[in-house]
């Protein structure tokens, strides 16, 4: 695997973001292949489970930039890549470099599993630590050391903590995280237990805004996390499981 | 009317922000009485038609103060002042001061009919020009005029653009002020049309999931419309046209 090529499973858009701290906002998505972790709930398993294995494709920075222009001709100013975690790819800092000399912005999503020193270009840099329910286990240290880096390069402004809730020892793992790292922005997110695509959307967004509420009130009546946000998945809410949206 | 005193509505909270630039943050709500507009579509036309007079009460910052901690001891860092147009009040600057001193974030929406100097002050300001489906004539000339004294006092990285959208000379509105201020980060909102309380939740949601897609897929084919944000009203996908929530 050549280091300045990127395994890539999906180049789309202009979307919108659904999640976390550019909800909403108009953007590209490069979804690369590979994951060091395993969630239980993942719900892009196919970029790491070799159930998608055949579609994956090995481009170089310039190839994927020409993808997107030809996807969304003049029509970007922003990119998502997500993954699997892009942060094992060392090629996805030449992309963001180019990206940027185009005046177009970046967001990225990672768990917060490995460094790279490219994190101090992302304009959106989105730090989402596993709770228990997905049976991973962060490495804190790792975090403390990621946190510490950023800080040092100026950047907590450009970055955010999000972590997905599904059941209450996820919400305390949540308030563990929000308090060791204060001075970050910070966002709950409610869990999908249904990412199959076959899920009928209207129970689905029922189910999901139930899910959303209850997050809220479990956050509303807590003292210890005042200064968060709480989001749903507002691309799961309109297109239900769908892919490539 | 005593200078000093705010004409109050409602006072309610922690609950989540459910709209622009700080959508999902966990905040408490102040609502003043008074607009010098009539939008035709005003989801909150009880603050300035008559209809809820008797409830209006003439309140000082600070007996604003203690009603907020008296609804979430402890338990907000944010409070979001909304109308009604708050903009009219010179008493909001003081308001906002005892937040500030006592480290609590301050949000505020605006049509932008009026400069206050307190706007300085606002951590999270939303101006939000009405489109010509409101039957308003903003004036250009006072939003240049608030946006000069935001950008000369340093503030662009804490103020927002939003226009709600109901049709496509809506969205031409909202592309001529996209346009007129690119360097303002700039949001897109779905117009809600169903503002009565009786409204079963479940149509109205999805009526507003099918709105939003509808002003998600006319953004997202506009090549002059890049650099900006997408959202639905998020409070009401949860909470219907309910009040006080
Ligand atoms: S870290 Fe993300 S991509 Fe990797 S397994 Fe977990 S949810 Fe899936
Ligand atoms: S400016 Fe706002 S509060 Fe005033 S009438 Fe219009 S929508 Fe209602």
């Amino acid at each position: 695997m050549s280091k300045s090529k990127l395994p890539v499973l999906e180049i789309f858009g202009p979307t919108f973001q659904g999640e976390g701290m550019v909800i909403g906002q108009k953007t590209m998505f490069v979804r690369t292949a590979g994951c060091d972790y395993s969630c239980s709930w993942c719900d892009s398993a196919f970029t790491w489970d070799g159930s998608a294995k055949e579609d994956i494709r090995m481009l170089t920075p310039e190839e994927v930039v020409d993808e997107l222009d030809q996807c969304a001709p003049d029509n970007y100013q922003h990119v998502t890549i997500s993954g699997g975690n892009p942060a094992l790819l060392a090629s996805v800092g030449p992309l963001c470099a180019i990206l940027r000399d185009r005046g177009i912005k970046t967001a990225l999503e990672t768990q917060g599993s490995r460094w790279q020193d490219w994190f101090l270009n992302i304009d959106d840099l989105t730090i989402s630590p596993k709770p228990p329910s997905s049976l991973m286990k962060p490495s804190l240290s790792m975090l403390d050391d990621i946190v510490e880096k950023l800080r040092n390069g100026g950047r907590l402004q450009h970055t955010s903590l999000k972590v997905v809730v599904f059941n209450e020892e996820d919400f305390q793992f949540a308030k563990s995280i929000h308090h060791r790292y204060p001075d970050l922005a910070f966002y709950l997110q409610t869990g999908n237990e249904d990412t199959g695509e076959s899920q009928e959307t209207g129970r689905l967004v029922e189910k999901l805004l139930d899910r959303y509420h209850q997050l809220v009130e479990r956050t509303m009546e807590d003292n210890e996390m005042t200064a968060v946000h709480v989001l749903p998945q507002l691309h799961t809410l309109v297109w239900g499981n769908q892919r490539g949206v």
